[in-house]
């Protein structure tokens, strides 16, 4: 029944520069990345027919319609919560498989960090809805009201589960920061840092350090989506999507799985995980770069091992060292530096890296690696896909 | 390359009573009818793993599959402006057709009337963002702020072109209430209205009276949609999907189209009917029925036109006196009552009678009727769908 496994293919990518004050509007950046995608891929705005926005964001596709000169749209809509990216890619490719528009855009512009934060920033208690109240009635009145307080929760759990040094944790930075020191439009260009600078971060919010934790930045990042056969006649190889998943358990709210049986097992990465491979037909083992959700280090290994790449309880120590996860090494994570060495875009910029690895265009690659999975959204809904060569 | 007509299908339906205080949570609303429709399918919660919503209401996904008991989803979204519930079922049927999900609900639950009004209540002008501006910032300072202004214009315009009385328009709100005084679920049950009446109504917004507009009313409905071959085994006779479409023009705005070329002609509804009749293979002549956006009474009378029902500036004339729009009529028009007889719930209500009139179970009907067309947002974005027995 898939019809979008090898048969939709992602054609053109924009990406801005991550910073802290990005001195644009968000509908500015919006245009330019979308400016950037059109470029890549050869067309021009009146062939967007379809675009997918994000909920959370200022720039609806009308005002990027009418900024950019595209014309009419059959096709549109939105997705929300953080893990949203890889759900947008779907939502655009089953729109261009199901015959719905030829061009499908997506993108995202925040100006996270000098504007305000993303989410709902007008929302106050007494406009909360029943439904909003429902999932924060029960943690809020104790103070777990942050995204950072969530993961420190599950990271303690996962700690005591399986003993592990917390210190560990630290190679995550060190290696995206590492990839990020060599992306000049990433927040952290020239800017790595050592295991040493991890282990004297200050404590943020118990077991994690500063350093585990993503900064809030100002960016934004396009993708356009058509069918493979469209894609052939455009200007990029194309950027196959060999699988893609989205999955929000029964136990889920918009930032954690605290009612999950199993506090530490991240259980909507490992459904989307069992999807990606079960519609790609490939194993962790063929899987040639991974791009996860990183907004907070220890998510990391969790995810490794919700996905297959490790055992239980192994992540950490996979990551030890940072050699199997460096470019070059086994299985390179978040190559353009991810949210922890790049900026934080929820995760479309892991799509856009995945996509240049592809290609074999990544700011540090040599040359071209395929498959990548990509992960959108570790804590609460999540999203993934699968992008390659073919099959 | 269409994937859907024919391919999916609506095979359980539930909807609230209309009134203007519902004494009941929304999410207690969504979760009433969202049993009915699974009871009305012969479904049970856990089989839901697809979920889409509309981007304004106060109920999400997470919340009402931690209320109904429903498991984990593998497909989940969100459509945007008034005139999205046909684009929530194509969102739902190309979810299903191209194997993401395979029974995807779609709900609305509103306290339109006793609560707030939809859309962004908390937003105010210094919270807007540069988007919202850009299209508030040349008619909003001279009072142009409410659709019944929007919709004012535009009809002044048609009158203006076609010489029309606009007295006819009350044809409209005749015909729909005498559908909805049938209907024990509505706002306006045995209470119709007679053509004095509509003449006595009070001038709202010139050249709109108030019995052309609808009211706000607290109310929910939910849809569920399979693919075909699965809708075999349910309990219902499968209400198929032979078209869906959506349309948003490049001069839209949230609620109009004040920079289309030619203001009466209701852009998007041309090319939603165009789609419609090119994927479904059907013509004007062949539909039975139509459920249209009659949230404001001028708007019939245009559709009709942009759909091809009758010729530029007959629309009115059409309806006059009533006999080809009502049941049993050439073409009966929204047959629960509508906007205007049965209460507002943005057109799902519409959707929901267009799946009674092909099972044969409208309250104001003897037999089957089919194929029903129904439209969703006459003004700025627009979607539409074709439901039938098969072609």
């Amino acid at each position: 029944m898939d019809m979008i496994s090898n048969k939709t293919a992602i054609v053109g990518i924009g990406i801005s520069e991550f910073s802290k004050d990005s001195g644009k509007t968000e509908l500015r950046m919006a245009s330019e990345v979308i400016r950037e995608a059109l470029d890549d891929a050869g067309l021009v705005p009146p062939d967007i027919d379809g675009i997918v926005v994000h909920t959370d964001d200022a720039s609806d596709e009308i005002a990027a319609v009418r900024t950019m000169g595209m014309g009419n749209l059959t096709f549109f809509g939105q997705c929300r919560w953080d893990g949203a990216p890889c759900g947008m890619v779907m939502r655009a490719a089953i729109g261009v498989a199901a015959g719905m528009a030829n061009y499908v855009l997506v993108y995202r512009a925040v100006n996270g960090s000098s504007k305000r934060r993303m989410g709902t920033p007008s929302r106050d208690i007494a406009q909360m809805s029943t439904s909003a109240l429902l999932q924060w009635t029960f943690h809020a009145p104790f103070g777990q009201i942050s995204a950072a307080g969530a993961v420190a929760m599950i990271t303690s759990r996962y700690l005591y589960e399986y003993g592990i040094d917390p210190d560990k944790f630290g190679w995550i930075p060190v290696v995206c920061r590492g990839h990020g020191s060599k992306n000049p439009r990433g927040m952290y260009y020239g800017q790595p840092i050592a295991i040493e600078d991890y282990r004297r971060s200050p404590m943020f919010t118990d077991p994690l350090r500063l350093l585990d934790c993503h900064e809030n930045s100002d960016a934004a990042a396009a993708l356009i989506i058509t069918t493979l056969e469209r894609a052939k006649d455009l200007r990029q190889k194309p950027v196959r999507i060999l699988a893609v998943a989205q999955s929000e358990v029964a136990e889920t709210e918009e930032k954690n799985c605290f009612y999950s049986p199993r506090l530490s097992e991240l259980p909507e990465i490992v459904r989307v995980g069992e999807r990606l491979f079960a519609m790609s037909g490939l194993a962790p083992r063929h899987i040639r770069s991974i791009q996860l959700d990183d907004s907070y280090a220890p998510l990391v290994p969790m995810q490794l091992e919700a996905l297959g790449f490790c055992a239980p309880g192994e992540g950490a120590a996979f990551c030890e060292g940072g050699d199997r996860i460096r470019m070059g090494g086994e299985i390179p994570l978040n190559t353009s530096g991810g949210s922890l060495g790049e900026g934080y875009l929820y995760g479309l910029n892991h799509i856009i890296e995945a996509v240049r690895l592809v290609r074999g265009t990544s700011p540090v690659q040599a040359g071209p690696l395929s498959p990548v999975l990509v992960t959108t959204g570790a804590l609460g809904p999540a999203s993934g896909l699968i992008v390659g060569d073919g099959l």
